[in-house]
């Protein structure tokens, strides 16, 4: 019989990637996870004839044992949800455990860190719903991906990739030549399908591995590529943190405000990433990771220079198209 | 070059068991930290004589900068440090990272149970510690060790074993029937010798694995060795919930208050054990442990049954001999 999925999330921009890879691979029965009020979305309908069942649950407003009645018989849960969402899978955790589900797979879905301050904001939030999972003893799989290779990238001089850029230009933190765990977001879904087929994953922290590379690497492909010369700022390491106490001072002081908390994310990430070098494969080794570079040999991860090639032809696409509008204010 | 290991804790309860499976195998340069008003204790004292180098360090009042002076060139930490000391560690965990140790391996030496809540008192204060370790991307192995034989044993109506018995009588949590990871303390040494000789353990969680027994089982054993009929109480899962809800809500408060403390700490434990059943070869599988069954085939670890023998002989040990008098009440 084949693996019953359910996908919480399944129309963003992780979670599409993740139906695309499970479609793909077929031999799945899949299942997504809607709110009331998206039931009429385009992106909702959109599920229908790609034979994704849609199914209604109010996690806001139903009990955890109402929301286990909908869960019971999949076999496999993955949370894809926004970033302003996290601790909505609290509820989400506890109707699992109720239902039975055998395997858990919450929204990690980010760069490798450490739980506890590093980012006080994300991690932070993910790690109480980890620890949820771990209170009911509820099977899982805890995936990251490092950087997408779709917000990596540096705008050029002529403009050209313009079209796919999100950001406010090109920013080299520190010398530049801090390593970081790469993927093209479109791999996701492939190598969660490998993930969820895979016992030797289960109750385990995975990480995604496509390329590892630094911003001057990264800027040396670009170069070479498209001819062109790149422009960027330079930002140090005492830049970087400061930005990140006074964001995060400010998201502190309003913590409902949206346009507080991304800055604050934003900056979190940079220090985590580029000054404590915590999305390498040797730290995720030391937090216990398994890397998909070894458990999967076979699998092909597309490289950081394909995907230029693919950015340069006007072939990519830029993220978020519905939301996080006020970051384009530079850009458009 | 013999490794050097440095011992915060070296004179407690299973700080001496650590000494002395570290000296028993030989071949280690050993030495304690030790606080400046416990430099004239006898246990201090009792030290040198052994050829363990007494370094005097004043975690509350040196700096971070001063402490890493003292844990320069030491290759291993050990810290066991009392349940009511954990979050001391934090600054040496800070001083060891800035000292470059090569493995820091925290107070951990308890039984199994995951973070956020379950244990709302010291397995917070762990975890604290730990996602310091994280933070500084410190090399670590966290050990712990079950239950104790020591203090999961009953007392006999004869009185036999009462001369190392500590509580207030005998109580069969629920149906007796949970399993839980025990060890004999003594043997935590000798599996520490193991695991620090050992680079597969770095960065890795451990648990000691001796038996495997329920509350039932320890009962048969004792009965069957000493020929006695056991007599005790039972406490069903929602009473010692309801004695975890009561102790942890005295405990908040008044958090000073070490006679409200460890109550709350051990109705947790009760909870975590016999409720929730985390101390188990399968949760720590879970959890992600290692465990030093499958990690040393050939240790031979005392039994259950071995030190029952050793008890009814009068040969067995009251722990906690200076400490916790408040707790013997009912015994003496």
């Amino acid at each position: 019989m084949s693996q019953k999925v359910l996908i919480h999330g399944a129309t963003g921009e992780t979670g599409s990637d993740i139906v695309n890879g499970l479609t793909e691979h077929g031999g799945f029965s899949l299942a997504a996870l809607v709110r009331p009020q998206s039931l009429q979305k385009p992106a909702t309908e959109a599920l229908k004839p790609r034979g994704i069942e849609v199914v209604v649950c109010d996690l806001a407003n139903q009990s955890v044992e109402e929301i286990a009645d909908i869960l019971a018989g999949y076999d496999t849960i993955i949370s894809a949800v926004a970033a302003t969402a996290q601790l909505v899978q609290l509820k989400l955790v506890d109707a699992a455990a109720k239902a039975g589900i055998k395997r858990f797979i919450p929204c990690g879905f980010t760069s490798v860190s450490p739980p506890g301050g590093v980012m006080s904001i994300i991690r932070n939030e993910k790690e109480k719903v980890y620890q949820r999972i771990w209170f009911h003893h509820l099977p899982y799989t805890i995936i990251d991906t490092g950087t997408w290779f779709q917000i990596a990238f540096f705008s050029l001089p002529s403009g050209k990739v313009d079209y796919a850029f999100m950001g406010e230009g090109n920013t080299i933190f520190g010398d530049g030549n801090v390593p970081s765990l790469m993927i093209d977001k479109r791999d996701i879904g492939r190598l969660v399908t490998r993930i969820v087929n895979d016992d030797r994953t289960l109750n385990k922290r995975i990480v995604l591995h496509a390329d590892v590379l630094t911003q001057n690497e990264i800027r040396e492909i670009m170069e070479s590529k498209s001819g062109e010369k790149l422009e960027a700022k330079r930002a140090t390491h005492d830049e970087l943190m400061e930005k990140m106490y006074t964001a995060r001072a400010a998201h502190r002081a309003n913590p409902a405000d949206p346009r507080l908390r991304f800055p604050a994310l934003s900056a979190e990430y940079n220090v985590s990433k580029f000054v404590r070098q915590d999305n390498t494969p040797s730290n995720a080794r030391y937090l216990g990771y398994l890397d998909t570079r070894e458990l999967y040999p076979d699998f092909e991860p597309n490289t950081f220079s394909a995907f230029v090639e693919e950015l340069l032809a006007g072939r990519a696409q830029r993220l978020y198209q519905d939301k996080f509008d006020f970051l384009r204010k530079k850009a458009t």
